[in-house]
């Protein structure tokens, strides 16, 4: 069979993929498969710089800080790590010095200041957060009339049967992510989309919508406006974070909500309401749901707490009355891990609660402040929502 | 007003956001704002880079390759270029040789062989691919049962309005994007969602669905089994390529159409479907179509052709019967760019067509094998569907 004739359309469109910031016609460099993970939980890492000098694989959080990758003679740095705890790890490749994530994977971290690649060793038995073979929902991108006239986007998790169950009505959980991630990191890091599909399925969760929102409204209003764009971390003045965690509420409160409720078949009370994130996330979480206790039943602080004096100072309204908060919150949560720098602090927090006799749930867990465990407080909190 | 209590919170999950791959406790490095497109037009670009020797702007596609970008006393690299013509651009850094993408830049290029950022510089009056204050439609990502037992997954786009008028069904659109692209691609850097967002507003286009499947089923396959990652790039070996042309449309016609028949409101006709796509998507639009006459009345290549030896080998049954053809496509469209190395190839394809009586829309533009080009692809197509 002979297709010479339309053969070149397919190597030239190859050629022009690979190198569409450079020319068309350059020699096709050797194709490069990374990360590949092995049947023995080892993975190899790999990696095209013909010219580099020194390749060190970025991976700390799987215990392969800056181990170098040998050149082979294609001029593509590898190096086979582990065996690795099955879990969804960031690594990159640090190139002479420099912190770049793999080119060949597309599965990459969203996130503003840091582009890290991941990769996922699966369990032997399929992890609550691994894709698997049941009813999918779906994840989907809204834009919606945000503060100061600005356009806000927001990401929305609908469980499996929602388009088709067109009388059901849903409980809605509102979920932060941390500071400098986007709106997309809690379902494409976080896979609170794949592990409420394993949980809804086995029946160990209620079929919930999830809302995430971008936790960074000002610098949605400076990409819009042209203004120079704030500094994307929070601020190391007091007043200023707290300015910023205020318009975030603003926003979650007085667009967020409403247009969820308005586009989305929602159940429209404080028992149905769920609030939570990640780091700053979690601030926000707190506040927003200390401010707003006629929103939000569920509270869930993922490796984030509020200080004493700032309790004292701003949230007697849920310490003055601990019989009332009780009653209030159905779950406060606390995940922690022990090794996570906000450790201390969170469990001051937790002392001070005690010390008040308010009533949460203290989820202590090893590890840092990480995504991997994110889905574990995840796994404690799902399942107890709405119930 | 102290707040000196808890303001280690914020100083502390910033310096962690940033270092997430190394320690928390690192001095914080200079903030950096990049790409910053300025009133102008120009725009700066910057990227910190302290140890690096060279640092050049990768952006040939508006003029500016390899340009060397000015290192600062901070160790922030920077450079200003332009005016740039109003479009969205893809772009990287290159850092003592190795090209990498913009790390303050969350606009990224979904491809699985580059990992470009993306700048996009506005025009005056809003473009009609410009994020505008007109009612949105929503873009959503879903999972559905593909080929030899995978998970696919496939973006669908639904108009402003989808989810109220639910009575309401709508034509649908199968848009297939290219080589090494990703499923994300049509929307995050096509722009096809605000484009019929605009273009609904103004009542310039019909109100449709637009379903983006992933193009390149094997490497799921493979992805999903453990087997070897086959290489992403089309094969060499024309038969293998049709191979992989094929098991595409397979997905298409046998998975893809009745998943997305079955869970939206879509009018189930061929004179309400269409297909279409960019560079080895568009050559598995025209042979999709070809090969499933009653399936799509309207066929859409972007930048791609069939030689007319392929015409003449597999599709007789589209040049035999050129009135009932052209009865059947109430739109043949080719679009290509006069730097398009694929311009030769469609001109013959074109003459082809001309000599056998068949019928089609010829759109010539200046430009190349972009997304610039696509998105002008898609503003001639758009508003004549289903019309």
């Amino acid at each position: 069979m002979k297709l010479k004739t339309f053969f070149p359309l397919f190597g030239f469109v190859a050629l022009l993929a690979i190198s569409h910031l450079s020319i068309a016609q350059a020699p096709r460099p050797p194709y490069v498969v990374s990360p590949k993970v092995n049947p023995d939980k080892t993975v190899t890492f790999s990696y095209l710089a013909p010219n580099a000098t020194t390749v060190l694989l970025d991976g700390n959080q799987f215990g392969s800080a800056n181990v170098p990758m040998t050149k082979g003679e294609n001029g593509v740095w590898s190096i086979t790590v582990g065996p690795v705890k099955p879990d969804i790890y960031p690594y990159g490749f640090k190139v002479d010095g420099t912190t770049i994530n793999d080119p060949s994977n597309t599965y990459l971290f969203p996130n503003e200041r840091f582009k890290a690649s991941l990769v996922e060793i699966p369990a032997d038995s399929p992890a609550i957060y691994a894709l698997q073979n049941v009813p999918h929902g779906s994840v989907s991108y809204q834009y919606y009339p945000s503060v100061e006239g600005s356009t806000g986007t927001v990401v929305v998790y609908t469980p499996a049967g929602y388009t088709k169950e067109t009388a059901k009505k849903y409980p809605v959980y509102y979920l932060i992510s941390g500071t400098t991630d986007t709106e997309e990191t809690f379902w494409k890091v976080g896979k609170v989309n794949l592990m409420l599909d394993n949980m809804i399925a086995q029946g160990k969760a209620k079929a919930m919508i999830v809302v995430m929102p971008y936790g960074n409204p000002l610098a949605r209003i400076a990409e819009q406006t042209g203004k120079d764009k704030p500094s994307d971390v929070m601020s190391r003045d007091g007043e200023d974070a707290l300015k910023r965690i205020k318009l975030f509420e603003t926003d979650l409160i007085t667009n967020v909500i409403p247009y969820i409720e308005k586009n989305y078949r929602t159940i429209n009370n404080r028992d149905n309401r769920a609030i939570g994130g990640f780091s700053r996330g979690g601030g926000q979480t707190l506040r927003t749901a200390f401010n707003n206790v006629d929103k939000f039943a569920y509270v869930c602080s993922y490796a984030s707490y509020i200080s004493p004096a700032e309790m004292d100072k701003s949230f007697t309204n849920i310490t003055s009355n601990p019989d009332k908060t009780n009653k209030d919150f159905k779950l406060l949560f606390s995940g922690i891990g022990t090794e996570d720098f906000l450790y201390k602090g969170t469990t001051e927090w937790e002392n001070y609660l005690k010390d008040k006799k308010i009533n949460f749930k203290s989820y202590v867990t090893d590890g840092g402040h990480t995504w991997m465990n994110v889905k574990k407080y995840l796994n404690e909190t799902l399942p107890v929502l709405f119930k």
